[in-house]
Order: structure tokens, then C-alpha cells, then sequence
């Protein structure tokens, strides 16, 4: 590739999960340039003090990590076109306008322009939401914005959880009430997830002791912040209001995010047509509808940006069950992130992104 | 205590997971005395080669364990009162008679017996359903077959599903149509449970490679063997037919298994009525019913024999969730082994049983 | 056993992971009764709100954590005769005066008298050595030092990695420079740890994505401050002087300790002749030597105070292998706190202790 | 690239554990082409089936396994150039001769070719040894066989604890007696290993339940089969014969090896002069010396083919701390393999190989 045709890049917050993932990806991407990284309490660290992986690797290890400052967004354009956004929901909110002004393309990674409504954000995050950018940015599951995707200059990279219940709901319901394959309400979503989801800070992180060999659910009866997030989408999906129960648990296991959905199936649905729906719905972008037989497994999607997808129907009951597996930070944040910004640039999806998993 | 009131018993598949855990309960409780120990391919071996943890214990690890022939049940009865009897399901409902006949008492821990119906059993388990036994058989679930327990010469251990699902679901559902207070259909199960529940046995046992970081369902669209068997005592407790879908999940660890139930609530329910329900029901056993803003948690039971139940609803779809953790060892399976006969001999519920996990 | 024969026993510290072991413990205990517990963080909470395996247990649930406060000594004695004490290091050496003046017996936790020199022990912790109470302590190893502990008021809990080499080596020096079976210098100790050693505190704990998949030594180079109570305590039992090197690792498991110890074997030794010194040494106490062919694994320890200990010999190198695997809870704290007491009070070593753990 | 220079290659073994790091990092690699795979039990399953991550991978999860014959040497040529062999050893000694004359390149991954001598070989591996073809493969440790790996025909891969072992020892012993910076004798080597080093067969993997939790030596005292090539490698580098104990601990991981060795250090010999040896020795490759207060963490190197060495030196005992870590699969076995084919074909060390680990 020619030079002109790479991206330079920079991380805020290059020293947390997301980030380090996002150094592992963009390091492996051919298109992408590191050239920025920031992190607010490890801001003045050489990067390999912060990431330890990153020890040895050249152009990577001995990058310090900047504190990052917002109304800088014109030195910073000039060092990078794309900036990956990891910072507290309320802090992205203030700092994307800047950037976006100095001409930067942000990926932001936390909630702040992921939902159109402020009645939807307010009330689960406790601060102004910022509605006209939120209505300005994409949000970033190319799957189902695909079109809205090119060119775009604000990416609102989704909720894992939500990635995790819409990539194999989406297909079921998409054609609205009349024909879908499932009721629209009354979805149950048991989301079984590892702990890097919660973050690399102190008091998100579980200590090892309390977390081996324990399963637990957390947030209960609809009070996870993703649960609007997930009506939003599955409603625009589906062309009417979609109502679910979100409850998710926390397994012992660092990457991994299992959804199992319960939806009842419509008169005369079939498992084939579920399946069929949902190969026709990702004929592109990186998702695997599973064979007859097969049932996704965190474990066969950790490190890789692919999702595996697999659908069930339970005859006594009338369920249907829409599973899905992807890995948390390579699919449910930094990989799709990355997804996304390919497909802004009019490249292929999967472009230097894993679609192979570690096995074992 | 004195002598004559100490019961000598024996293990059949003392090799196991579930006959290991019983010989540390047992060497744990007051008025169990083990005098024979058994197994099929370990046979011969000491006890400590079989299981480690014996290893030095006076009267434990030096034991041998011998090949089990029902035929000699005359000869096993002068050596102990009760058997805890560790077989293939098929083998069990063989043994069974003769042990009986010999004046043993047998707490079985197969699922030879805990369905009263042929046409509940067969399908599932593929070989002919010792009905006449299974109806002589007491369910070992002490806290739903309390006054049934008392005397009980054989006794059929739970499965470790269903004693999930069954401890946080049968008080919602126990007043019958009229009183319940969730709907009797379409509730759904989605269980998680430690791989310990699949037994020691190579091709039942899971390699560390291809469990640890992998979640994934199994059995799913009500295929698990449990199912019937979770209908057969809801439909007991409430009365009336109770249909489930029972969605079963691995998770990385060895013990533990969480339900999540999801039942519809009826019409002025609300969670503290189930709550208060549950607390009415289980005065008497070994269940905690954790208070508001507690949730259930494997880790916290790990090694006991309590089990942990929480209720919670959400008012806008109108589900209640039904949750329940228990270590699938030491209570789902050798726990309520010894729980149940505890019962039977009048004794109370929790003699000889930790109820106090390790944590962490 | 008649209520005057039990001891009334307080926790302070009961939150924490050693203290929730003894609650742990001393509810099986059949003669020991808790009264009293105390925290410093999450003192004024329930005691099932700060360790939940303890909710719904008669007697320990309920029970309300208070703030520790040893100016009043006298009230605490009037409640019980016995205290457990977990506080920091230089914390304990302040209280344990008052306790003991108010008549009170100590078990201490902390590393405060264990050393009975001060210049083994202010370089390593940074404060004045409390050098004439520890002269008066008795160091809480019961294997080692049983006559000393009759009657003992303040004991000294060694440390896991202390005890986990001591139990393997100190019957190969014991017999000084004259008879030993190993060389007293060059010993290289190299024990695998898991991550509960560092206790409950969010400084100290490390969050489960950053431990699982992940083997590591730390404080190597004999910066451990284990070193110098290895040292002193081999040396007591050498009778000469002994120099270790101790080189700690971090482990992804919860609980559990194994040490590796390398010593050159003298002139003639044979590993039946190590074997046959440590079963003579271990006559009496709670460890296991095990038999030619087997080794140790923490495994097979979890949640027992039995220690296991096996030999080997590399004729090639000279090397004898000493290895011993303990569960740094169950044995390497709170479960050799109980025994230290119990030997003190002129009771069997493993009264109310579990001497096999849970397989799996 | 050119289409040119791309080279094709295939598999045997595809299905195990090698294999399918193998394949994750071959559909990674810009210069190979997969063209074939075969494997034993699963041949003529789709590759998905055997290996799940693959669903969905286009070209990848839809290829069949064939069943590997020797014989056919000639048509396995037209389909590709170099073959990775994951044979038994025995098999392996077997195919190679025929593959070879047919002009295939052989990466072989059994331990068929790593001893140059039979007497190192027949006794720990009991059968013959194929001295005439080891005596023409390339040891493919790239950073110790640089210059005999160019154009090699015939590598063969190291073991992994070999590796481990090697990279922080080498340039310590590399002067040989007289300019060494440790003895040549009584070399402590204490490795601790993930479980997926034991291969994927189901007589070789552990059960979750019996690993997770457990940390064991086994093969003690100079019995494991890595010694004598760990010896016959460090003596290569040194000059003169070189005498280790290599004692191997399993470890509740997938991937990692850390090795811990002991070495006693020469008069003079400082940790900054083992540093700079290692430094000036490691100028080519993929080894990472860390810096002073660094050390190394089988998380920093999971999914990586980089090794993290570290050096301390305790004064007191005069031991030098030789530490490594490294992914048994992704630089231990597999990526081993494709970094001596890289170099044997002129290519950097670390084309198409990550670099950069998984963290978290």
C-alpha cells in the first residue's frame, strides 16, 4: 500500500483494555499508523511500563503516553487524522467537539453519542446528554449501518452487551411487525459476561479471589445501562418499538460475551428461517451464522473480531433462542471500532483485524 | 453421641467427583461412620491413590476400594446400614432391588428413580424405567418432601438442575392456578453451572484447554434429560401442569450452578411478596433467602450445602426473576445425598454439613 | 463436650480473607465459640453483607461487625477469652500489650513476633520491632515447636511461604551440620503462590484479567520479607546457621501454596532416608508424607490444614527436592492458628479443622 | 508481495493444538498460502468442525481434513512447498526421509530431529533414533542457529520448556569456562507451564476440574525428556559440557511458560553485565530483555512470539536469576516454527508472527 493511502491514528486512553487491545490491533493493521497515545493516570509512562506486552515490539514500546487536552484538537490534527476516544462518558461528550472542529474523524468508545434520544442517556447516565452530536454521530455496528458509516466523522462505537443481543436478534426482527419471525416484546436477553468488560481501573476491576469460580448476576430487572441502547437499535431494526429484559451475569472468565435470547417465535417460524434470515441479513461484515449443530463459545472467538451466531427453536415452548459469542474487546469494543472506521474508509471490514481466534 | 446411635454407611463410585465429595462430608459429620468404599476401575487401589485428599487421614486414606457386586448385598448389610449408591443410572435401578431386599437402606444418586413416570423417563434415558422402585422411591429433595423422608428406605438424589431451579421457582408457583403468584407456563430456565457436574469419567470430563475462557449453552431447546424432571416436581408443587425451557450453560469453573428463572408475574405481585413467600416456604431446610440488594453469587457457596435464593421483578415487562446459586457438589448432588437422609433419620437438616462456603 | 470446656473466641479482622477462613473454621469447631468479630473498613456492617457465605447461618449472618478499639481490653475480655488478631503489622505490636494485660490469649496474625530479633525485622518492615513481646511470643508452628505452645498467651502465625518450606526442610537439618541429610547453605526455595496471600484489600488484591493466564515471579533476589524467618526458624531447627534463597511466584489460582526446595544433598543421603526422617519428625501434627511415586499438588490441600510433603533426589546433580503443598488459608493461616491454639490449650492438633479438602 | 514469493504450505496435525496456532498464524502471514491440512482421528471433517474458530473464515473453515500418508510424498509436493509435521515422534522419524526426497521442506514439531545423538535419544524417547537425518536438520532455535537455518531443509522445532530455558541461559554460558558470567554446573532450572503443552489427545489433556486451582511438579528430579536437550544446546553454546535439573511445575493455564533459573554467578559477575550479554546476544530476533525492575509475566507474551528474559543476582547467596517467559504455542511450538521458516528463507524473524500479546 502506498504511503498517501495510511491512516495516522492516536489513543486516548491507550492504557486501559480497550486501548491496549486497540495497540494490538492497529499494530497488526496494515492501513493504520500509530502515532498518538494518551492516558490520564499513566500520562509521562513509557508505554511498555503501562503495557507490558508492548515490551520490545519496535515503534511501540518506548511511546509515552501523553496526558490528553482537548483544547489542543489542532496540534493533535496534525499529528493524526483519526482519534480512538476512550474517556468517561461525560468527558467524550466535551472533548468530540473540539476534535471534530479541528477536523479529526473520532471513534469515540464510550456512550456519550451512542443513544439519539436524551430521554433515552439521561436518566441511565446522570448527566446532559449531547443531543445534537449524538445526532450527528454513527452508530458504529456496520452490520446495520453500513450506508451511514461512509465517510463519517463521529463513531459511536456500540455497548458489547448490545452487540452481543443485536447481531443475532437484528435479523429476526427486522421486518417490523408483520413480518417477523418473532414477537416483538416480552424478549428475554441472559448475557453471561468476562470481567474485562468492567475495565482496567481499581474500582471496576474484581479482585481474582472474588471472581474465580463464581457467577453471579448484576444489575438485575432491567436496570443495565444497555438495555435502552438495545430497544433503540432492535427498535430501529425491527420498525417498531421493541421492549426486552436484559439481565446480565458476570462469569470468571477475562474476555467473552455470551447472549442467550429468548423470543417467542411467530406462527410457523422454523429454525432454517431463522438461520436463512440471518445469513441473508450478514452477507457481509464478519459475523458466522453457525451450522445446524453447532453452538457458539467464547472460547472460539477470543482475540478475533468475528462473531458466531446460532439460533434454536424449542417446539414445546414456542421459543426461539438467538445466541450469539464475541469476544468483549477484539468485537465488542476495539475491534469493531476499528470495523467501523474500515468500513468510513470504504475498506473491507475485516482489514487487519483477527478473524481467527486463539484455539486454545 | 453415643455408639449405637451412629449409622455405618458405604459409598458405591467412591472414585468420583460426587463419591469424593461425599467422603469429606461424611468424615465430617458426627453420627456417619464409612466402613466400605467402592469403585469400578479404581478397584483395588488405595483410597489415597483415587483421591489425594485423603492422603494421611487416619481411617480414610488407607482404606481400599473394592469392586461392588450387588450380589452380596447380604455380606454389604452386615458391614453398613446404608448405601450411598453411585452407578450408571441403568446399573442403579439393577442394584437397587437386591441392596433393598438385603435391608439396606440406598440413597441413590443416579437418576434411576427420581421420575415416577415410564413415559418420563424412557425417552430421555433410553433403557426401561424401574417404575415399581421409582414409586416405592422418596424424592431427595428435603425441603419439598419433608414428611415423606421420614423412614425412607430408598431415597432418589436430585438432579443438580433441578434442584436450581426448583428451590427459587416452587414457592411462586405452590398455591396452585388460582394463588400462584407467576404465570405456569413459559417460564424460562437458563442455568450456568461448574463443569465439576459432568462427573470424573475421561469422556464426561472437559479438557482445562477448552474450558477455561469458553461460556457456552449446551443441550439447549429443552434437549437436557433434567427438563422432565423439573416439570414432574413443579407441576408436584403447584398443582397444576407447569411447562419450563430449560437452557443449560457451561461455565469455567469447577463447582458451582446459578439459575436465572424468568416466570411471568401475575397480576399484584410484587417481589416482596415472593420473597416473604420463599422465607414461609423454607423455614425449615438449609435455603437463605438473601434480602434486597443481594444477589446470588457460586462464589459464596462454594463447599456448602446452602443454598442462596433472590427474587426480583421488573415492572416493565413484567417478569420476575427467580435466582438461586448452589454448589453443584456440595449441596446439588453428595450434599443433599446426605441432607436427605439426615431427614429420614429424624435428624436435623444440616448435621455433619458445612454451611459455610470458602471465601474466598 | 460441656459449656464449660469452650472457649469463647473473638475475630478482628473478620472481613478479610484470613478472617473469613476462621469464621469459617470456627463454626465447625466444636469447641470454640465465636462472640466477638471486629473490622476496620466495614466495621457497623452485618456480617453477611461483608462475607456473604456467611448469610442465612444461625448465629454468624446476623452477627454485626464492630470497630476494634484495645483501649478497652477489659470489655473485650469480659467477652471472650480468646482474640485473633488481623491487623497490620506495626497496629498488632501496639494492641497485643493491652490484650494480654486485660488477660486476654492472642493469636496474632501479623508478621509483629514472629522475628525474635529486631534486626531481622525492622529492615524488612520499616518499624520499631516490638523485641520484648516477641520474645515472649511463641512461634506458631505446632509441628515445630509443640512444647513451647502448652500454655501459651501470645502466638505468633507464621508465614504461608514460611510454613510451606519449613515443613519439607526442617527434618533434613534438623540434626545440625554433624547429621543432616542436606547442606545448610545454597538452598534455593521456590514456592508458587496464589493470589489470596495478599489479601482482601483493593491495594493489595490483583484483578482477576490481570492474574488469570498469568505466571509470574515477584520480590525475587531475596527481597521477600519471608527470608529472614525462613532463616531463623531452619536455623533453630539446624542449629547452625542457614541461608536461603527465596524466590516468590505469583500463581493463577485462588488458594493454594507449593514450595520447591533445592538443597545439596551431603555425602550418602538417600530420598528414603528424607522420607524417613520427615515421618519420624511428623509423628504427631497435621502433615502427610507422601509415599514414593506421588507429589504434591495444592489441589489436593484446598480447603484442608493437612500440609503434604514428598522428597526426591537427582542423582545426577547432587540436588534433593523437598516439596510441600498447603493451602495458604486453611493451613498457612487461619487453619494454623486454630491448630497453634488447640495445641496450646492441650487439645488435639486437628480439632475442628478439616483434614481433607475439597476434590475437586 | 508478489505472488511469487509467496510460499504454500500445509499442515499435518492440523486439529491439535500446534496445529491450530498454526493455523491462526499462517491465515495471518503475508507470504504463506495454506494448501493443505490432514489430521488423524478428525480426517475428513471440515476444518470448523475440528477447530471452531475457523467458522466462517473464508478459506479456511470450509477446507477438509485428509488423512496424512508418507507415500504420497510426490502429490503432497505439487500442492505445496514446506510442510509442518505434527506427528508422533516415532512417525515423525519415518515420513520425514520421504517428504524430504520429494523435495518438500520439513518444519517438524516431534522431538525426532532435535538430539544429534542417539544416546540422548533412545533413552528418554524408547525407540530408535534417526541419527543420519537429525544430523542434518537444523536445531530451529533462530536466535542460537541463525546462519545453519538458511535454506534449511529440514528443521526441527525446540521443545518448549528447551526454549524457555535456553534464551535467558544462552548468553550467560555462551564464553564458555573461562569467559562465562555463571558455572557451567548445577544449573537449577524450575519451569512452570500452562496444561496446553500436553497436547490436545484426551490421554494428555487435564480436566478442568483436576487442573484449575491445582499447581503440581511432575516429572522431578532429571526424569523429564527435555533435560538432555536443554544440555546438549547450553553445552553447544558454551563450549563445555553444561549439567542442569529441570523440574517442571503445571500450572491452571492454557499458554505460558516461565521458566526460573538458578545459576551461581562467577567472581565479578553483575546483573547489568548479564543484561548487556543478553542485549548484545539478542540484537537479532524475537527476545525482549526487560529493563532493571521489570520482570517477566506469561500475560505479557500470550498470543505473542516474543520472549520476555529478565536477570537478578541476590549478593547474599550468590545466585544468578535467570528468568523467561514465553507462549508455549504462540513462540514455544508454532511460532517457533514459522520464525525458523522465516529465516530459513531469508525472511525477518518476525514476518507475519504478532508481536504483541493479548492484555488483558
Amino acid at each position: 500500500m502506498a504511503a498517501s493511502e495510511s491512516l495516522r491514528v492516536g489513543i486516548v486512553g491507550a492504557a486501559g483494555y480497550t486501548g491496549a487491545e486497540l495497540l494490538r490491533l492497529i499494530h497488526g493493521h496494515p492501513r493504520l499508523e500509530l502515532t498518538y497515545v494518551a492516558a490520564r493516570e499513566r500520562a509521562g509512562q513509557k508505554l511498555d511500563q503501562a503495557v507490558p506486552s508492548t515490551a520490545g515490539v519496535a515503534g511501540l514500546g518506548d511511546l509515552v503516553l501523553e496526558a490528553f487536552d482537548a483544547a489542543r484538537a489542532a496540534d493533535l490534527r496534525a499529528r493524526c487524522e483519526v482519534l480512538f476516544l476512550g474517556l468517561p462518558h461525560e468527558a467524550s461528550a466535551g472533548a468530540a467537539e473540539a476534535l471534530l472542529a479541528a477536523g479529526l474523524v473520532v471513534v469515540d468508545l464510550s456512550a456519550a453519542f451512542r443513544m439519539t434520544e436524551a430521554q433515552s442517556y439521561e436518566p441511565w447516565y446522570g448527566h446532559r446528554h449531547a443531543t445534537t452530536l449524538a445526532k450527528q454521530a454513527v452508530y458504529g455496528l456496520p452490520e446495520l449501518h453500513r450506508e451511514e458509516l461512509a465517510g463519517a466523522r463521529l463513531i459511536a462505537t456500540p455497548g458489547c452487551h448490545v452487540t452481543s443481543a443485536l447481531l443475532p436478534l437484528a435479523p429476526l426482527l427486522r421486518r417490523g411487525v408483520a413480518g417477523a419471525l418473532v414477537e416483538h416484546d416480552g424478549i428475554v436477553i441472559d448475557t453471561k459476561t468476562g470481567v474485562s468488560g468492567a475495565g482496567r481501573s481499581p474500582s471496576a476491576s474484581k479482585p481474582y479471589s472474588e471472581t474465580a469460580e463464581g457467577t453471579r448476576p448484576y444489575k438485575v430487572a432491567g436496570t443495565h445501562r444497555h438495555t435502552p441502547e438495545i430497544e433503540q437499535e432492535l427498535s430501529r431494526a425491527a420498525g417498531v418499538p421493541v421492549r426486552v429484559l436484559l439481565t446480565p451475569h458476570l462469569i470468571p472468565m477475562t474476555r467473552g460475551l455470551l447472549a442467550t435470547c429468548y423470543a417467542r417465535a411467530r406462527t410457523g417460524t422454523t429454525v432454517e428461517a431463522c438461520r436463512e434470515a440471518a445469513r441473508s441479513f450478514y452477507r457481509e461484515g464478519l459475523v458466522t451464522i453457525l451450522d445446524e449443530g453447532q453452538l457458539p463459545d467464547t472460547l472460539f472467538v477470543r482475540g478475533s473480531a468475528r462473531a458466531h451466531v446460532a439460533y434454536a427453536l424449542d417446539g414445546r415452548t414456542g421459543f426461539v433462542l438467538a445466541m450469539c459469542a464475541i469476544d468483549n474487546l477484539a468485537r465488542g469494543a476495539s475491534g469493531q471500532a476499528i470495523q467501523a472506521l474500515n468500513v468510513s474508509m470504504g475498506w473491507p471490514d475485516g482489514i487487519g483485524l483477527p478473524q481467527i481466534g486463539l484455539f486454545p
